[in-house]
Order: structure tokens, then sequence, then C-alpha cells
């Protein structure tokens, strides 16, 4: 299970704990299932398990560890993802294509390089802070892989018309979602972005002022009941209900729901790590593109919070993190019967909310120096913010300041929406 | 030429002086050089003409003259833009190919119209504001799209081996660029937005407070001379300068110079609307994408400023309004010799500056009622905010609230940049 | 009107008449009708009336006229359509890009090269059987081009959604279709290919030996009310009739009838140049592809003929060839009250038949020496072979052993089909 | 090794020779090797184990073995192949993203359908010609997915950077090729097509009488030393030796040399099944397109055999059949030192040779009855004959009549040529 990391210095079990975690998830599948890529965005397992073990050793191991030898040149081409600094790279959408090295392989590949690291770890990053940073940022980006992992297999086997399931549905049940509540935030000058205390990413900084204006946010997550009223509205037939970019995505693609729901002769059923099962209408509703949360908000009246917005309730407002990730069970957590009045529910650790909020830098963002920079500054364009982690999100990685980003059309990450309003 | 309407009335005068500007611009083309679509973002003159006469014939005409009837009514179809309320359309990357009606057909729409748009102002809009409003955003509508018609018919013109030209060349010289100077601008509380007195567009407005850092602004547009720096020292081929899609963007549509740029024999040259001439270094370099403005400020050590600062900066610092546009003569302001201490050159009217905003509602924006609604609020997503105006600008869309947006990687535009950093 | 060219000299009134036959073509286009490509296949009038002029001008008057020069440089690289040895040339597909030269200025292109062909036709032809035989393929170069600017002006017609008409309906009646009748010939030696009497060519050559096996004709082409049958008994909807290419094609375009066909409340009706109207079932079917016309003849229990069993039977059995061709009113020629016993019906000049013989050389073929050379063998591939002429074609084109091909997808022709049985 | 097959009757001793060569075969790759489809055309060694399997099912088992159940009902749609008569099927070009089934839940798969397949033979097949006729055409189908397999891995191992190899280099040295001979051929009446004696596939019938004219024929395949002379020649840069569509086929992809060609420091390496080495000039050259086929043969002052030619040469001139295939080492029959005057060398088992004959039906073709009637005949369109087998090919299927087809821009296949000329 993924623990938050300790700020102050990386411990050898700190970072096989991490490792293991990886292991884990992907222990539940085979050789074949951990070589698919079943669209351009989707990485296979295999790769994510290899590349996520090339970063420690292109930024660690190569650099810091004397002596150290790249376990296979061929390695550095095949698994760095996309920094230039890096040099070349295997081109994104052929990663399905690499057969070797097996899954096995990478296995032996990801004990070498832990074996190394330990020593690094062990001998070197006790005296140097800039190394420890560098391997807490190895280790958050492999959670953040682990993440994609999930999201990523349970692409996989949609495109099969087997449908296996990634592993056994949680034996839980939901609570009734109830009535949506509203808070309201008063106006003013509120500091936003985090303050460098704990681990963080540079796109998180610095934290800086801004004037967010009165508004009213939604105490919980739009339900799967209530996408199935906008749904019954004609809400995907109505083009004024649209963006121009999303009714032109929606005709193209044919989108009639959100992804992974299918309809069947006993109503809507929706595809899950854990199989297909009917539309539980008290679970929030995930996977829509921007253009559906936009309209669906536009259809109740509302609109999507800034981030700003969201990140001044979510401090303020929101309720405790969530003590560990539910991410290879896909559960939701359950819902407080009786929400305290002026808090938030869902705010943290169930699905990755849209903002209307373009990834842009803060102002006087400065990204890492190296090739470590290019972890988030060059995707500043064309992309939307995401906020509050999902089920599959490691702890450590929900926080009021955390900026996830995708494409607007993008939907196979666990998205879904709270409405805001003016006051 | 173009002039800016008077706020209060809106006389037959003034609706003809608009209209007959249009025809000005295109007595000069051929019915064949009025049919071309050179690109689906470009539209034919034909099609523009007697797109903005629609406009006129839809939105006043037939709701609101009595016994009105549709002149044509394939029009309705063939000229509708993307007005999802106002009925099915024409697609419209087949603009191009509809050669009928001709463009003398077109003319003979457009007077049409025009006869029964008099007789409707006489009768009608001198006692009913909310026509005399529709009329003013009609008038407004056609001088976007007289601009549109330069763009359009430049690029038309760049797709033929021959290069017409569209009018003389201008007899002037260039002043001298003369070293970048810098303005600094204090933190602090801002209104930004239009004030609602006199025209402007619905995206304009609310007018709100943003609360807007300290930062410094470059007092005058990057020239091509600058630009031609940023080419020698490599700058198309140095990926570290370049967002993720950037990149990408310019090794797949080989870019190496902006749009109309051409190598020669004798050093660069440039495809202008009065034909192909060497560089001019004092010049403002324009026609270039959201990319290239972005990886030029991150190679000078600055940054795109946002529209906040920008609009900030331009109303308290811009230089006057220019007195008329230079529209059919694709030239610039000449540059003050002696700037004037902290003050602004080139604000308004040479060239529309990128910022680093998303083009994204003010808070409480509300788009009017009906299908004119449609004018503004659907585009606003995967869109970048310009400022202060082009040469090809009517006079009266040049202000400091006035919001231009396009696609990162559209250059058709007399696109430029200013250079902003952090204090 | 186009008239058969005598073989043994050619006149300066010969080659008038075939180049005032193109303008005669032309004359009921706009300037903007002119200018239209609407899709790849499809050249723009304008285009067409230089390019056969420019013809001309490459391979007659710029090598064999004293002191020639070229009318415009550019118009040889805007103008060749596909000659690699005659320089580099301009995009196919962006033929409608370019609205200069204009309409009247390509008449002023073909004023001055048809008085400098005057010329060299006065001078030199009379004495030099070589340029004779280039003056020749040049004026069949252009009656080809005629057919075509028939087809393409049909196709660009249809885009428009006003349907414009390229001339009056005639004042005809179909006579009645009858029952299919058959022929049967012997196997046997039979000698296919053009004899080298009278203008033909390279493609039609060398007349070689061939055995063709005994089969059965069908004694005249399958009608539109035949074609009504096969869609009614779900002929676009049963795999097994199409060939999987076929099948495919037709799935991903949508295909549901031929060309042109469209549904309408009071039954099918197609567009034609003289406007839309009702299917007449006794009419030929046209523009149909390979595909459909090999789909129909399975259907049918029969096959498609091979073009030597075509040629083979067109020449022993074919009626008279057509006196005239009635390319611009798009009709057909009568049938025949009471068809001879043995002998074909609507063989010449009514639609291209699909053969089911790839456009292969034949034995022995060699193309012409230089650049004309391309004309025809470059194209040998990926394509099959249509027999017969048809109702757009020039007289002088409709001849027993006259080869034109297109891609077995292309419908744009006036393509019919014949079946054929074994014996 | 793969064995022909008897054609009175069928074994289950037979039968499982062919099975096991294909497992044999399939033995050497690990479950991520058989998982990949590396481009549309290579389908995933597992899904060609299983399809093959599907076929015996779907043909033989499902209507014909009392009581024989379908052992995954999901199989019959994900593992057939084209068969429309056999109910929908997987998109073809998402063959590589099926993880599930896993490569030993093939091997399961095929398990079970042998022991099924053995009591059908035992009990059934005896008594009844008909069902002989199916598993034999099963067989035959089994084998040509073997070569399919080993065409395929090659592809997949080429896309991979590492570079795997699926077997050991075979210990040969070539022998010279000598000069090239030519052998002649007199014009007269030939019998052409299977005799109906042993077995053989529908396309191959009927025998048929055609005329073929004198020609010559070179007595060996082109070698890679010749073709290296095409490429010094710039071959691939001259346009008059392309067909137009070559040409552009060319430009396109970037060709410069066969496919698995590469330019290294020390001259041009090939990819094999056995790993990267350098040209051998005396090799036949293979993975060539039709486009280069007949490119070179238009160089040589040559042309491609048409597939009567090429059948009647074979049957009287070719030397004896091959004893064995060399699939899984990929290496080519040595050349006899000297050759016997007046006969042909390499026509069997070597490299796949062009045709210049359209993939077309015999006259009098008639496909079989039922779902296995879309075998053959439904491919008859844009595609090109080649003949004589490659080192790939099983035995059993090398005979002068066998017609292997592929598109002119296919080049994974194990394809040459062979000159022709006109005597």
């Amino acid at each position: 299970m993924p623990t938050a990391l300790p700020r102050t210095s990386v411990e050898v079990s700190d970072f096989q704990a991490v490792r293991d975690e990886t292991e884990r998830l992907a222990a539940r599948l085979t050789p074949e299932d951990q070589q698919i890529q079943s669209m351009p965005d989707v990485s296979p397992t295999k790769w994510h398990r290899a590349h996520i073990t090339w970063f420690f050793e292109t930024f660690l191991l190569l650099p810091h560890l004397p002596g150290y030898e790249p376990y296979d040149e061929a390695f550095q081409f095949l698994f760095n993802s996309y920094y230039e600094q890096a040099g070349p790279r295997h081109a994104r959408h052929e990663r399905g294509l690499i057969s070797r090295p097996t899954a096995d392989e990478v296995t032996a590949y990801r004990a070498h390089v832990d074996a190394s690291m330990h020593r690094l770890i062990d001998e070197l990053v006790v005296a140097r802070d800039d190394l420890a940073d560098l391997v807490r940022l190895g280790l958050h980006h492999e959670q953040q892989h682990q993440e994609l992992m999930l999201m990523d297999i349970k692409h996989v086997f949609w495109k099969n018309p087997l449908r296996p399931t990634y592993n056994e549905r949680p034996d839980t049940s939901t609570t009734a979602a109830g009535p949506l509540g509203w808070v309201t935030i008063d106006a003013g000058l509120a500091e936003i972005g985090h303050d460098g205390d704990r681990f963080h990413f540079d796109n998180e900084t610095p934290r800086h002022t801004q004037y967010v204006g009165p508004f009213r946010l939604a105490d919980r997550l739009i339900t799967c009941g209530e996408w199935l009223e906008f749904m019954a509205d004609d809400g995907y037939h109505e083009a004024t209900l649209w963006l121009s970019e999303g009714w032109a995505t929606i005709q193209r693609e044919g989108w009639e729901a959100p992804l992974y729901w299918e309809p069947t002769a006993s109503g809507w059923h929706v595809h899950t790590l854990h199989g297909t099962k009917p539309i539980d209408p008290d679970e929030p509703v995930v996977h829509i593109s921007y253009y559906e949360a936009d309209a669906y908000a536009r259809w109740a009246g509302a609109r999507l919070p800034t981030e700003s917005e969201w990140e001044l309730a979510a401090r303020t407002l929101g309720n405790a993190e969530p003590d560990g990730n539910l991410a290879d069970t896909e559960q939701f957590h359950p819902l407080p019967a009786e929400p305290a009045e002026g808090t938030l529910r869902q705010i943290f650790g169930d699905a990755w909310e849209w903002t209307s909020s373009s990834y842009a830098p803060y102002p006087g963002f400065r990204p890492a120096e190296g090739a470590v920079g290019e972890y988030n500054g060059k995707f500043m364009v064309n992309q939307y913010v995401l906020r509050g982690g999902c089920c599959a999100t490691p702890a450590g990685h929900v926080r009021p300041t955390y900026r996830n980003f995708f494409p607007a059309n993008s939907r196979w990450m666990f998205s879904g929406l709270r409405l805001a309003t003016e006051v």
C-alpha cells in the first residue's frame, strides 16, 4: 500500500515499499496483458514498469552512482517517455509493439536497479539533499504511473470482447447520495499553491495571491443517477448545451454516454476493473470529458469551478484526506449519512474533478534545472486542470494543491465533476 | 473607411458606410479570387460577403420586418456559419465548392438586403433599442469579417505560385525600432473587462476584480530582426525551448520561420498583400503561432503577458488609439522616434499580441439570449487570447478590453508578441 | 461538334474545330463554375482549358516553332498534369486553389497558342509526319478532356445544394428496353488491338493473338429498372455478392445506390447535367463502380466480360458507330424497337462498360519516345478497362479497340455494365 | 516438417503432423512475441494458432461431429478472419489488442480441437470424401498460415529496436549466382491451371486454353548484387522507370531499398529471421513490391512474365520440386554450379516471383459452395499474382499452378523477381 512519504529523508524501506506496490498491482496480469497498448494514450503495463525503473537509472544511478553501467543500452531508447534532454526515444504510439524485453526480463531489470538504488540510498542519499529530492521525485513519479497502470489496464480490458476482469468485485454497498447541498465562499484574496513544506511537484508553486470572487460550490460530486437524468433530457443531442468543439467531438465519436457505459436490455451497464455491472445511481459519475462536464453544468444552470476556487474551498472546507487508496478495487468512499453544515464531501480521493482552468504556469513558475524540468512545464497548453484525486490515486498524491491535467477530450481517467455557481 | 460607431443610435448612413467598406475591399478581387478556400480556416471572399448579409437577414429582417420573405431559401443553409439555433448549414470546409451564387449574384443579394435594412432602420430601429443593438452587433460582425477577408485573401494568394497582389505597395519607409525598453507595473487589484459604456462584445464582460501581481512589459513588439536572431540561434531546432505540443507541431509541419516567410538567394523574404519583399528587420514580426511566441519568450528569458496584465497596462500606459486602420495596405504605424518614459508603443493596431491566457468566460459571464448567444461563448476552450488589434483591424475594434482568440497553432492572422517578465 | 479526324494530314480547320468545341462546352459556365475542384479526381474547367493548351505549347510550339517563347513561364508549372519529363508541376489536389490566371486570361492564352499553332501547322506540319502525329495526339487529348470537363462539371454541380444545371433538358422520350437477349460467340483465336490504320493511342497496340473461349454476351446494357430490382433484393447489403474490397468500400462510403441517385418522397431521382429527374427504368444505369458492376453480375448469375471478349464481339456484332456525340445533353441513343437477331445493341456511345480486365500492356507494348510516352503506360496498374464510349464521348473516340481505364472505386464517369456468361 | 498430403485419404497422423509443425514454429516465441500485430497486415502468432484451429472447429466439428459444442462462444467472433457467412468478427487491425485468451489458453484450445478432430477423422472422414476434402483444405490452410507466421514474426522483430532473432543462423555459404542466362519458349496454345489430380485450391481451376506468345525467361532470380546496381544507377530516383502509382508510393514511404535493408557504415545490411547480416550479392533479392519489381525490369530493358508464361515455362523447364522447405532458417537453395542448357533455376521454393498478371478468376471459375467459397474468389481485384513459392513455403504448396497474390505495395512476404522479354 502506498504511503505518504516523509519529507526529511529517504530510507531504503520507503523506496522499496513504493516499488513493491507497483509489482503488486502488476501481479494480477499475464505477460500478454502487460503487452497491450489499446490506444495511443495508453501504455503497456510492462512499459510502465520499465519506464519508472529507467527514471531511477537515468536520473540517479548513471549520473551519481560511481561505476554504474547501463543495464541495457537499448533501454535508454525504449523506456524514455518524453525527455528530450535524455536523448532520442521510441515512438510513443508503438510501445505496444515491443515484445522484448519480456515481462520477466523487465522484472529482472527492476531487481537490478532496485539493488543499485539501495546502495545509492545507503551510501549517498543520506548526505545529499539534492539526491534525496530526486529519489522522492522518482517515487512520486512511480506512484503516478501506478494510477496510470490501473487506468490503462481498464481500457485494455475494455477493448477485449471477452471483458477480462482485473480483480474481484469488492463486497460493499453504496450509501444514498441524497440531495445536492451547496456551500458559499465569500470573495477575497487567497493564497494559492503549495507552501513548500513536504513533497510537491514544481507545478504547484510558487504560492501566490489571487482574488477569488464569491461563489457557491456543490457539497458532493454529480452522481450517475443525475447523469442519467441529463441523458434522458436529451443532453447529448441538444447543441446549445455544448462548446462548439465538444459538439463536434461527440458527433464525430458518436458519444451518447460516459466512456465504459453500455446500453443493455436491462438498462445501462458500466465496465469496471472488476467486471461489468449495472449503473449505480448513487455513485459519482466518472470517465467523462471536459466537454461533457461543461455541458452538464450548463444544463444544470451552473458552471465548473476554477482551480483557485476549488483549492480555496478544499483547503478550508474539505473533508479529511483519505487514509489509504482504494485503487485496485475501483470503489468510492461511502458518503457520510448526514453531512456537516458547510462542509464539502467527496473532495479527496473519489474522482478527479474537472475545473474550468486551463493548465498554465503560476506567476513566477520556474521548472527544475535539467531534464527533470521537462516533467510538467512543457505540457502547459491546451489541457485542463483536474483536482482532488480519484479512487485509483495513491494517498500521498491527494492534497489541496495537487494539479492533474488532461486534454478536454480525454475520458479514460477517473474524471467526474462538481458544480459551482455565482452567488 | 470604417469608423467607430456612435452608441446611442444607428442611422442608415452608419449602416451603409460599413456595408460599402466591405464592397470596397472586395472590389479588387476577380470572381475567381472570391471563390477560393485555400484551407479549412479560410472562407471565400464571396462567402464572407454573403454570410454577413445573411446575418442581417436572419436576425433582423426575417423576425422583425413585417412581410419580409427570404431572398433565397437555400441561402439560409449556405451562408449560416455556425449558429445551431438558426438551423442546419453547409459544411465549413466545403465553402469553396459553391460556384453559385456567383459573386455578382451575391452583390444583388447584398443590395436587396441593404434596401430592406434601410426600411427597418428608418421605420423600426428608431423606437427600439433592442433592434438598434442587434444592428450594431451586425455591423461589428461585418467589420470582423472585413479583417478576415484580408487575412484570408492573403492566404489564398500565398497558395498560388503566381503570387498575385491584392493592392499596391504603400510608399513608406519604416522607422528604426531601437532597443527594447521596459515598463514596470506594480501589484494590486485591477478592474478587468468592459464597463458597458459604448459598444462591446459579450465576452468583454462583466467587468470584475482581479489581483495582478507586479510585472514588467516590453515597450514595443518583437521585430523581424529579433526573430532572425532567434532563428540564427537555432531556435526552431532546440527542443527545450518549446512546449511539447509546439515541438510536435513544428516537426510535423516543417516550420522553420513564421508563415509567409520564404528563403531566397538574397535572404528571407515575406509574402504580403502587396507582394513579396525582403524582411524588414524593424517591422514587428507577425504570422506566428502561440507555440512560436511562447518559445521565443523562453529563449529571451521572458514570458508572454496574461490578458489581465496586458489590459491593465494598455489602459494606463498605452498610446492613443489609432485614428484609422491601415487595413488594405498592410503596413505598420511608424514608431515614435523617442518614446516617452514609461509608455507603451505599438499597443494598438499593429499586431495581435499573443497572451498566455486561455480564452475563458469572465466570472459571471452570460451569453446573450437566442442564436446570437452563440457568437462567442461556445468557443471558449482550447484557444488563446490575443489583444491589441492589427494593421487589418477596423478602428472601432481597437480598445483595451477587446478579446480576440485563436487556437495555438493558427498563424494566418496578423499575430505577433510582446514580452513580459516578473519584476 | 467533334469529328473523327482524317488520318493523312492535319489542317488548321481540323485543329480549330476541336479547339472551338472545347470553348463551346465551357461557354455555359461562369468564371466561378470553372474554378471548382469538387474532389481530387476532378479538375476545374479552367484548368482543363489551360492544360490542353499547355500540351500544344509544350510538345509542339516550344520544341518546334522557331522563336516561340513561353506565353507565361509559370504556366509550365501550373498546367503540367503528370509529365515527369516536362518538369515539376502543381499539386493535383490543389488545382482548385488557383484563382489566377482567370477564366478570361485562359481564353487569351488559348488564343495565343491557337495563332501560333496555325503557323506551325501551315509552315511545318505539312512536311513532317511526326509533327502531324503529335498534333493529332494533342487533338485527341483535348477531346478526352472535353469528356472529362462534362464528367467533372456534373460532379461540381452535384456538390452544390442549389443543384445548378449545365444545360436544358432534351426533349426526348426513351424507348422501352425490352427483355435482355444474348448472343453467343464461339471459341477461337482472335486478333486483339488496333491494326494501326487511322489514329489510335499507343495502349491499343500491338495487335496480337489471343485465344478467346466460347461465351455469351448480353445484347444490351443493364437498365436502371434492373438496378432497382438488385437494390430491392438487398443487393447492397448481401456480403456474399461482393468482392471483399468492394464490400469494405460500400460500408465505408455508405453507398446504397449508384452515384448521383437520391431517394425522395416520390422514389429515386438522379442528378444529371440538365437537372434532377426521376429514374427512368429504361435507361442504362451509369455511374457505378467496378465493385458494383461485379456484384450485380454475380447477383444475376453472370459475370463481366473480359476486354478481349468485348472487343471481339463489338467488332463482329456491334451496331454502327454513332454519327455524333450526345455529350452536352446527357442522353442515350434510342434502342431499336426490334433488335436484329445476333446483334449487339448500345455497344457504342452510351455507357463505358466495365470489363473484368485489369489495365495492362499488350504483349510487346512500347510507349512512345519522350514525355508523351507517359501518356498511357505508367498508369497500367490497379485500374480496370472500360470499353464502348459513353454519351459524353466525342465520336472519334468510339471504336472497338479503344481502352478506357479507371480505378475500381471510381464512379463519376458514365460507367455501366453488360453481362457475360460462360456458354 | 510439413509434407505433401496424399490425396485419397486423410489419416489422423497426417492431420497431427501439420498441427505439430505449427506448434514447432511457435515454440521459439515468448507469449509476448505471439501477441504483437506490428502493422494491420500482420497477425499475432497467437491469433494465427487460434484462427487455424477455429477453421476446423467451424467448418468440420460444429456442423459434422455430433454433440460437439463450441469450445468458447467468443472464439467464434475473435478468430473468424474474413468469412462473412460464418458471422461477425473482430476488427482485423485490432487483433494485437486481445491479450486473452493467452498463448497458453490457445494451446489448450488447440489440444481440445485436435482431440475432437481425431474422433471426426476416425469416425466420419473415412466414409465421406466431402469431409476429407474439407480436412485437407483445413490442413493446407494451416500450412499457408505457417508461412504467414514466419513472414509476420520477421516483421514483428523488425519493429523492435532490439532486433530479436527467431532462430540460429544456418551454417551455409552461398554459391556464386553467375551470369544471367535465358531460355526461349515458342508461341502456341497452352493448357493453364490445375488438372484436378491431387490437392489444389479452387483458384487454380479450371484448366483452360490460352495462347501464349513467344517469350524469353531469365534462368534464375535477380540477385541482391544486381539490385545494388539498380540502386547505384539511381533506380529509386528516376521517375521514368516507375509506374505512376509506384513513384507516388516510394516518395510517400521514403523507400530507397527493399524492405528490411538498412544502410550501415559497412554497407547495406539486411534483417533476417536469424539476425542482421551484410547483403549477400549472390542471394536472390526478396521483400520487394510489385512497383519495385516492375521498375527494375524496365531499367533492365525487360519486363515481368505473365502468370501463364511462368506456368508454362515452370511446368516444362523447371527444376524438380524441393524435397523440403527451408522455412525456419530463411535460406535459399544453393544454385547448381553449371546449369543445364535450357532449364530454369530457382523456379521453386526460393522466392515468390511477381508476375504482371492481375489476380482474376480463370474462365469458368466457380468458388466452392458455402463459407469456404470465400477462401479465394472475393480477393480477385487489385492484387497481383506471384508464383513459385519461397524459402518459407511448405513443400506441399510448391507447384506450377499455385497462385499466390498480394497488393502491389506489399513487401513483407518473400517476394522477388525473374525477368522476361519478348523474343
